[in-house]
């Protein structure tokens, strides 16, 4: 069976994924889509606004047959160690291709642009230092250093996100040196970054997010959603009576960042440089963590570092624990939801799987493990209301989802 | 001048203590009133219903000449310590006499005691190590031993709270050996315990709280509460919409032990004896404190010592952070209000005072000042709401409260 892996977040699932979808089992002629998708934080440091499990659920219904999650370690992170994640869960279940969104929609500027920086990486790294020492953030100081560095060749812009995290997967292939293609589809109309909900059919993820978080409801998407996702995106307001936003988590980072020390704070993955006292000076001042973002954003981090940084503390997501984790192996690959394809593939590949395929977190254990756990349960905790507080469980025992080809209904393992 | 010290938390101050006043000032012949009183949390791991500001005024307008705080590291402790920590201010403020309430009010049964234990402490000390033995809390072993120990005698009984704390008052001045005098005040009608407000002038501070927070409604404690009080309790709930209860806390504290790993938890105050696992096994079955204190009790430990640990949780008290301030001497004493007597004393004694007298947190340095501001903020943390994120400084940069003799304003230092 020839396989696909896709990198997603699905946050939520829209027209756009629905049609990545199709193109990357065409161009690669796949028999098999496999998705690896961010659990409860996103790499931009946000919750992502529904559950695992009715994301994976929109992702079975578009027609993904396997969905494994890619373990919070590697979720919440720069795209380097997002898309080194990344395809270490795709090689491991053997994934012979992977398919990415990109603005030009031609593989070769990718590998092209790999074997250029690494025959120039020690000129790239002091051109980076001699950026970042002008104050700078990381990012902007790798921008600049490339520009200097290319300005005599034409190739990939790495100013739009999905080039970036397109170049890291092809870089992590490389680097990890695994036995897998790369191919890209051209993504269509909607940019990454676009904020308003537009008559066409295809809307970028953010723009959707803002329409659902600014109450101009459901109805604001219809046209840009699968119904699918739509049906989903409905039952879980109706559920739970809320999507997974930043405020709703902001009094707990606010009492969090109050109660701690400055060492605790600098324990904290991501917390560098002195942070954490701007981090407690900041705090105080602001009501919503919208405001409280501009208020901690400097010149020399970006705010997708600093939301990072925030869903560290309130996940207390140390240097320590961290480094623990991506320094070794994967643990286990997390199973999230399956159709009888993917399971046949799974079927196929198990017996060569270098690490366990779990069904439950409930049977896993080590740091990663304890990690994905407890991060669970702070992602859970806005939807504990009128008792429910076995809300909170919900993560560590649910089994994956379980689709059948045939009829609409779907189980649990 | 004569001064008497009285050690109090007045939540909220009601007819019991203004009789204990009078009756302390009368006895002792003094011309000023000391109070030291307890902040944020108090002796029974509580938050107090109304800030310290709040609460320093219903002492002032209740006849006290000179309010100033107990730190946290002694409020929240078990009584020998608290007691320890109530003398070492009174004492530090040159206090010749300490008045405490009891249920007998006669000062000779203290002192014969206090002798007695200290005479047959190795053989107490064995004996209570044989009850604990036996899987019971310290308080219970502690009174069985006394039992054991005192069965010829007849002395004072240690069952009752009120005994409890005026033995360990008795106890600290001789163990400190600090030249002040000790006195008793018997109690009127109420009992510590009692739940129910009657209809007589005088009900026990539990079950004015057990009304308040049953929205029975301040008119239910009219009667028992002086009218200065009253009026401050009917302006705290206009201005700041709540009184603090442990329940406004939960969604935090369960947030907390969520957040935590077992070896945090075990690092906090109190948290001994592998608790910091019942704590995160308990904590995802509650939906209320109530609920989770019920899940959490045994044997072994009582309420009141469970729910102190709960509030060093809470605030982030760790074992470390107790031991270095209470085996230090006082860093400082916080002034929180006095009128012109107690100014008139506090200018008399202040070239005596071994420490700081501050008027604001800003003030101090160290351990014991950052501990007293971060655990202010906690507190304050329910009080913050339509943007008001002011409130959470509040603490920090308050001024005492200045009591003219004159008239009934008040003003700031």
């Amino acid at each position: 069976m020839r396989s696909v892996g896709v990198v997603v977040e699905y946050n939520p699932l829209h027209n756009g994924h629905a049609y990545h979808l199709q193109e990357a089992r065409k161009i690669t002629e796949a028999d098999v889509v496999i998705a690896v998708m961010s659990g409860c934080f996103l790499q931009r440091g946000e919750p992502a606004l529904l559950s695992k499990w009715e994301r994976a659920k929109m992702a079975l219904l578009a027609g993904v047959d396997v969905v494994v999650e890619l373990p919070y370690a590697y979720s919440t992170q720069k795209a380097e160690v997002f898309a080194e994640g990344a395809i270490k869960v795709l090689s491991a279940l053997g994934v012979d291709n992977i398919n990415f969104g990109s603005e030009m929609g031609v593989i070769d500027p990718f590998y092209d642009l790999v074997s250029f920086m690494k025959m120039n990486k020690s000129s790239w790294d002091d051109q980076i230092k001699a950026e970042m020492d002008t104050g700078v953030s990381y990012p902007r100081a790798a921008m600049e250093a490339f520009k200097q560095l290319n300005q005599h060749e034409s190739t990939l812009s790495l100013s739009q996100p999905n080039n970036i995290l397109g170049y890291h997967y092809v870089k992590a292939i490389s680097d990890l040196n695994v036995p897998m293609d790369a191919s890209t589809t051209k993504r269509t109309v909607a940019q990454y970054h676009d904020i308003s909900v537009t008559t066409q059919s295809i809307a970028s993820a953010t723009s959707i997010r803002k329409n659902l978080s600014q109450h101009e409801g459901l109805q604001s998407i219809h046209h840009v959603v699968p119904k699918t996702s739509y049906q989903i995106l409905e039952e879980y307001v109706n559920d739970f009576g809320t999507y997974h936003t930043w405020e709703l988590y902001f009094p707990y980072l606010q009492y969090e960042i109050l109660r701690s020390t400055p060492a605790q704070l600098r324990s904290i993955y991501e917390c560098e440089e002195g942070l954490e006292f701007r981090l407690i000076e900041t705090i105080m001042q602001a009501s919503t963590f919208q405001e409280w973002m501009t208020l901690l954003k400097t010149k020399r981090y970006t705010w997708t570092r600093l939301q990072r940084l925030a869903t560290h503390i309130l996940t207390n997501t140390t240097k320590k624990e961290m480094s623990e984790v991506t320094s070794n192996d994967l643990a286990y690959i997390r199973l999230l939801g399956m159709n009888e394809t993917g399971q046949q593939y799974l079927n196929r590949v198990k017996k060569d799987l270098p690490c366990p395929l779990i069904s439950r977190l409930a049977k896993a254990e080590g740091t990663m493990a304890k990690m994905d756990d407890r991060i669970a349960k702070i992602y859970s905790i806005p939807l504990v209301k009128n008792n429910q507080h076995s809300v909170l469980k919900r993560d560590y025992t649910m089994s994956p989802i379980m689709k059948k080809n045939n009829n609409k209904e779907d189980s649990r393992l």
